[in-house]
């Protein structure tokens, strides 16, 4: 695991990350230059790799556990919108000289609660020590049946257009993080903040989808950002109705629908799938035990189009997404 | 290929890192949440991840291209020592704001460089803006024969010690860099600050030990402190004489052969075999066409006992490594 060397960097790793690699035998007990992986036979690996930097992706005085559910969540739902099982993952690490064991501790179990909710192990990883903020990095890695990913590529003109869950609430918890929201009910408000801090990726919902979606991404710049990629990878139009989106209760406190669906952070699965499998849709999000809502329909051309409560298409100049 | 929105970055990604990833069917085209991977038949997979960090693991006015072929060159050192051969890699790259396209394209070139010489592919990443120090992280991703991988913790009482190429080259480069290093003749200065700047991975090496050395690891901190970590993960004594040592043509300038063996960097593979096959060895040298040399024998007890010139154990209070 790593070469650096603070004096006590073999210490936390024995005594923090060792464990969290301990249940694996590929890990080798973080011991050796790399770990071993044998993918089960018919499967193919799903890698994916997200950093977060304090003060960019996330606030600087976040709760350690936090940082760590946050981190392996959206690492995770990469793997959920290919319709993958997680595996393993390795992390780097790089620590202002100041972190005390403390937070390492407390980063450790918050890494610990994601590995258990999500049955993945730590695999390996480096640890070095910065003079900037703290980094992570995160390599992911699942399984799949061989020739059953789900890509961004595959939708098709009349396919109709799914999103899982809410809309908004991320967006909405990270200006309550930042002061500049006030109002609303407190359940409301303390889910919002949730939501932002710890996204649930929807592995099973993603799974259920293979063989259903003919193209599917996890949204984190923003349903209407996302949208574009599908509408790039796939060389269509996508087409979606404001009044469709199933929203956060907050939404109207950031200015509505479609301040939300240009939000980012929702860490939903957004997917399209033929119309003679709508019923293999719902099956699906049945079985996911995750609402999932349609939203419009994949027209010909490109980009997305999104249409008022009117039925007018706006024009958007800033359909992406900033970070914190 | 990650979730950050510099208003370039897609650009960025089209322009300077698909086509590094364009050979590789798996990769997608960066264009998914992630890529996908088929070991070959009866192939286990090897991952490994390390992180370089400007002003820590590389001085801040590196050049693009070599700080590239350092990144490479340092995550295919771990593989070589596992006796794997280089399958793909994953990177996370955060740059500072103030960064030029034309840096971009330099580094890019560099990746370019270190995939066509060691047959290998980008398969994803992320791109990230950050306020701190540019921080480069990769995943590597190799493959080999089920049950071949060379590990730590073979190491047992009677086998040779041996290391490959030279070791302190490295050490006396960063000190060139450091400008704190007169002296020496000119050619062997600039290899010392070649081999510093672009480690070179022994996979041939390494892969030619399979089956003949009981444990093997790259020199990252140092010939001792990676002894040490031999020493530890086998659970024997790693006795060496610093007479028997391949040192660089420079290593007085920095203070012989302790300083060379404590200085780190060298990126060579330190193994042990035993004594019965000392021809497998050199047969794998000769097949691989890198020196190798053995520098000592591993002894009942525990850490690392390096013996002087006149054969008496020196005492080290400081077998470690600490970076630039």
């Amino acid at each position: 695991m790593g070469n650096d060397k603070k004096p006590d960097e073999f210490e936390i790793i024995a005594r923090y990350f060792a464990p969290l690699a301990a249940a694996e035998p590929g890990a080798l007990g973080l011991g050796d230059d790399a770990a071993l992986l044998q993918p089960p036979p018919g499967r193919q690996l799903v890698v994916t790799t997200d950093s977060l930097i304090a003060g960019v992706h996330f606030p600087t005085d976040e709760d350690a556990s936090d940082i760590a559910a946050r981190l392996i969540g959206v690492n995770l739902s990469d793997l959920a919108a290919m319709g993958a099982k997680g595996l393993g993952y390795l992390m780097t690490t790089a620590w202002p000289h100041d972190i005390s064991k403390a937070w390492i501790a407390a980063f450790a179990k918050g890494l610990a609660r994601a590995q258990s909710a999500h049955e993945i192990y730590l695999l390996g990883g480096d640890t070095v020590a910065t003079n900037g903020p703290l980094s992570l990095s995160l390599t992911a890695i699942g399984t799949i049946p061989h020739g059953c990913a789900l890509r961004r590529n595959g939708a098709r003109h009349g396919d109709g257009i799914y999103v899982s869950g809410r809309i908004g609430d991320a967006g909405v918890g990270l200006r309550i993080l930042r002061d500049e929201l006030p109002g609303g009910d407190d359940i409301n408000r303390r889910e919002a903040v949730d939501r932002y801090r710890r996204p649930l990726p929807r592995l099973l919902l993603g799974r259920a989808l293979r063989g259903v979606a003919s193209a599917c991404i996890d949204i984190s710049d923003g349903l209407v950002a996302d949208l574009g990629h599908l509408a790039t990878q796939s060389d269509v139009c996508m087409r979606i109705e404001l009044a469709r989106l199933p929203l956060s209760p907050l939404a109207d406190l950031i200015g509505g629908a479609l301040a939300a669906a240009t939000a980012g952070d929702d860490y939903e699965l957004l997917f399209t799938a033929p119309a003679k499998d709508e019923a293999g849709v719902m099956a699906a999000a049945k079985d996911a035990r995750v609402p999932v809502t349609r939203i419009g329909q994949v027209m010909a051309g490109v980009g997305v189009e999104v249409l008022d409560d009117a039925g007018q298409s706006l024009t958007l100049d800033r359909p992406g997404y900033r970070h914190f």
